[in-house]
């Protein structure tokens, strides 16, 4: 008899921002797979039941033993911070499932990703149409994201990237940085959270004219403004269009 | 003494999907406020409580009130569904503020937006780098919207549509579509959803040759995959680029 897999999202971090329903998965389930620092967050979820703590860049190896697991009639729970969907873990299982015809029943759990909570600290950064890019060019050609950065910038997006910097990967903000500058105003607000909700969590608003990228790591998500974003009181606001039509005036 | 402002997002609708956080500033206020439908999700946590609950389109008078009865002294919770910062409430309340230059404590609760909710029912179409768009031109001018759509499409963003239609805009989503099949195939995954995680939910599997714009309406989210987005399963699947590095095969 084949168990269950659950793809759970268990947001930034903090439990006040993990949904009931991730927490029922990983209580559910005997066995818990995930990053080592993603366990961390949930550890009193997890007596009694096997965990299998990996380390960084084993998402194939991960998928696949939690596929296996499952496959023997296991209830696992594997874990992704933020959205399981978004540059996390969902994308590679059901991948791993088509390339070997594997039939399974999959719960995704979606869960507060990155952008989400970048922008609650950041004011309301996503106030009108965005797109969300990483930058990290592990598994994807630079050619590509370096396209998607300029149609986006073009086209008057709100861009949050994603992996901004790494200690290997310490060009492709700057060039990000400077690709955006090329249709927007060095006084376009930008905000870096880093361990959004989490203990060090960091809020920066600053312009793309100002921004330092150094201060960037693989901890923090980059929210660039569009050409109406405004900086009010510390924060980032993009605003929808309630001034085109209505007053706001008292 | 002024009061706080909360912005709260509740999620797709069903209470497990709501993060603690939202729960905690709900049960923290001494008033509510929200359009009638989304506060009916959270009925139980409202009883002792002031509620001011208003029809749709009235976010300015909402947003007003809300702050006017914050600087009053009183605990507000704003209530939105999904997020407060995707085409909800926290941008309208933000641009007010600044618009009359007031000072407020506001904390803003960040919520599952529809965007995940409808990706974690599909399976995993948001997999790599995505756009979100509103095809609502009440506040935007669809010459934007269009543009926006145009460099998406050419870019190869996977597309997530909000507001896809109502019954006074019934034609903007067949642009859309039509302006999308200028750079996709008719194959490409279309994912609709309906009611996401709420009484009545529908999900539904298709492409942009096949899809029938006609089923969405105010209710639902589209998600339109990239061109390497494919299904299996009946789930839409947008693969990362594992592929690319390491062997899925078995």
């Amino acid at each position: 008899m084949a168990g269950k897999l659950y793809l759970v999202g268990i947001g930034p971090g903090s439990r006040e921002h993990i949904t009931p329903r991730a927490v029922e998965a990983i209580e559910r389930s005997d066995v818990v797979v995930g990053y080592r620092s993603y366990l961390k967050q949930v550890e009193d979820l997890l007596s009694g039941k096997q965990v299998l703590a990996s380390g960084m860049r084993r998402e194939v190896e991960r998928a696949r033993r939690a596929v296996a697991l499952a496959l023997q009639g296991r209830r696992v729970a594997l874990v992704s911070s933020g959205d399981p969907g978004v540059y996390a873990m969902a994308s590679v299982v059901f991948e791993y499932l088509a390339e070997n015809r594997i039939e399974l029943e999959v719960e995704v759990i979606p869960g507060i990703t990155s952008a989400l909570a970048a922008a609650a600290l950041l004011g309301s950064p996503l106030g009108n149409d965005f797109a969300v890019i990483s930058l990290s060019d592990l598994l994807v050609p630079w050619s590509e994201i370096e396209r998607r950065l300029e149609h986006a910038a073009s086209a008057d997006f709100v861009i949050v990237l994603y992996n901004p910097r790494s200690s290997k990967r310490s060009w492709q903000l700057d060039r990000a940085r400077e690709l955006v500058l090329g249709y927007r105003s060095r006084a376009t607000p930008v905000g870096l959270v880093r361990n959004a909700y989490r203990e060090g969590c960091e809020v920066e608003v600053t312009t793309l004219g100002e921004m330092d990228t150094s201060r960037a790591d693989m901890l923090t998500t980059v929210i660039v403004g569009c050409s109406r974003s405004f900086i009010y009181a510390g924060r980032i606001i993009t605003p929808r269009g309630y001034k085109n039509r209505y007053s706001l005036r008292d």
